[in-house]
């Protein structure tokens, strides 16, 4: 049995009801965490799962910002200081992840209040999660607003990209799930993945073929 | 044993490699197929792996296009008609879901290529896939052209949604996992998921508790 479900009903829905579905129909989704740190030197964490592929060459990669959320912290110290860290949640800190969507006042570094390590290396000002075996050091490049719901596309570019070893194939594809890295569907849903094949790059009436390359050690 | 890899080295890389590895930082990601049709009826069906959620109040949900290659089609038909459907993959229809990312040429219809059926319904001009669990129509309302690399940021609005009934819980959380959707990494590596759990609304020094609200039926 099939439901269906309007542009008109969705609107008429309680609001957190609304939120619940409309997050989950884009499919599952990357989440991950963004250290930043103010001109003070007061640092900020929180969870996103709107982050996007832009380009690789070169090497971009977006997320959404809602101002009027504790997104605004994340927001204003990009904006002060030009740079951020994207740090992948796994199955060890996933709960911790979740937690840093609490409304804590600016005062309270969410590093400290949900129990991670802050980690700076290679000379790069922003905090990378030490517990995080994915980080990725941005260099803001871009904010687009977009007028339609007020909310704001930030762009930045892949300065440093830390992660394990042997988790990078010979062709350069990173095995994530090799990483631990969680996915997560709607606002609230965590889940880890398993893999059910790569596949080769496709040709109009060439068979499709499972890609089998490993890591090089 | 951590690898770490800079934004100079990533531009130093072979092309093929430098895409494979930064199409895989942004972490899983969500992977639907695109049905339009243009104005003189001919269907088109591509894969993309850059929804992204935009806001739920009104409905929106955006994804990115690159115009060199072959969603090119995707975005002249939607600009045609201003319609389109987005349509999640799941473990029976993942490698046809691939194939469509073949350049087969504008007279030829990806449904028919790959093997898969459109499917029409309640007036809307755009073709689902039939074979997919769950299904949005979408009406195309802003087109945000990202001067950075000529990628365009096309937002839309949800006007249809449609999922297997036993897949809403009574908080209006769409169970991804129970309708079979799968996530990819990289370009080209499909995952099914298990949920660790879904976790409560995050407060400062509150403990987070598991969600365990099940479908009303």
């Amino acid at each position: 049995m099939e439901t269906h479900i309007t542009y008109e009903s969705l609107m008429a829905m309680e609001k957190r009801q609304r939120t619940n579905l409309v997050n989950s129909t884009g499919g599952f989704k990357s989440v991950c965490l963004i250290g930043t740190k103010d001109k003070k030197g007061k640092t900020n964490l929180a969870v996103f799962n709107s982050i996007t592929h832009i380009g690789a060459t070169p090497p971009l990669i977006a997320f959404i910002v809602r101002p009027d959320s504790v997104e605004r912290h994340t927001l204003s110290n990009i904006l002060e200081t030009g740079c951020y860290t994207i740090n992948h949640l796994n199955e060890k800190i996933y709960k911790r992840g979740h937690q840093t969507s609490a409304r804590y006042p600016k005062e309270i570094s969410e590093f400290a209040a949900v129990g991670l390590k802050e980690n700076y290396k290679d000379g790069f000002l922003a905090p990378y999660v030490e517990e995080s075996n994915v980080q990725l050091g941005i260099q803001f490049k871009e904010r687009l607003d977009l007028t339609i719901n007020g909310t704001i596309l930030i762009i930045g570019q892949i300065e440093h990209l830390y992660f394990p070893k042997n988790c990078l194939y010979d062709d350069a594809f990173l095995d994530l799930e090799k990483a631990n890295t969680v996915t997560c569907s709607g606002l609230d849903s965590y889940h880890k993945t398993q893999r059910l094949e790569r596949l080769s790059y496709a040709k109009p009436g060439i068979e499709l073929e499972a890609i089998i390359t490993e890591h090089s050690d």
